[in-house]
């Protein structure tokens, strides 16, 4: 089974429901968790917040704070995963932020990711540091954020 | 250079931003226009609504409508496409709503999906046939939409 049939069929037996916000994987993510016929009903919807601006206007993130971390840190993560979550009405939140490359903040590598997730009680964020080119990193975040939805989903 | 490089430079060139909603593509359209370094500054970000729930929610879409089409119809396509442009100020919206499969409404064909693209001035809605399995209709859709997309950019 593949992973993201493994992550259907444990949100379809619990009966719980997910949104997600993504940066810099563009909606990748999105369209992993969706590839399973019939993801509406466990999928609602996502928001790819692309630009700074975005961020700031659909979730009203502080514009310092944005501007800080240029919308990549353990808080930001935190906060979109909690706001989508309550904004969509699901059980659980997701959002992946990160530098996808070629270039990132000073001081910080390349593919460096941010992902939290958020239920009723929870905010867990956990960061990597993914390596490969723009497209792999992309692709890769999106691989990884599904992998530790899986691996929380078996907690519950 | 690729399609995705030249939408980029479309755009950057005329000064432009662009933003998308997207339903049966699952976020694949927002991936493909996000492969560019920098396209921050031209795409400001996607709603992937995928339940009839989140279209509902997120751009008060007539209930009933939503019913009677599946949220599958030019006037969907059209109305989401002018919200989001709306939504997030920028020059041009697209979206892209379709029955991705295995299964359609019935009386219409599995992979029949609607396109609209909208400016301050026009909305233009087109429709299409694609075949192949879920996940190959899915990418070629969002190819569609990005050439499309491209088609009309050269117009302006």
């Amino acid at each position: 089974m593949t992973l993201e049939n493994k992550i259907f069929k444990n949100l379809k037996n619990k009966n719980l429901t997910l949104a997600t916000v993504e940066s810099a994987t563009g909606g990748y993510l999105s369209y992993l968790l969706t590839k399973i016929p019939g993801s509406s009903t466990i999928f609602k919807g996502s928001f790819v917040v692309y630009s700074l601006d975005s961020k700031n206007k659909l979730f009203k993130l502080p514009k310092n704070l944005l501007q800080e971390t240029q919308g990549v840190s353990k808080e930001v993560a935190a906060y979109l995963a909690e706001k989508i979550r309550k904004k969509l009405k699901t059980n659980i939140g997701i959002s992946v932020v990160g530098f996808a490359g070629p270039t990132a903040k000073k001081g910080i590598k390349v593919g460096t990711t941010f992902l939290a997730i958020s239920d009723k009680e929870r905010i867990f964020v956990t960061s990597a540091v993914i390596d490969g080119s723009r497209d792999k990193v992309r692709k890769k975040t999106a691989k990884l954020a599904a992998e530790i939805l899986y691996q929380y989903l078996k907690t519950l």
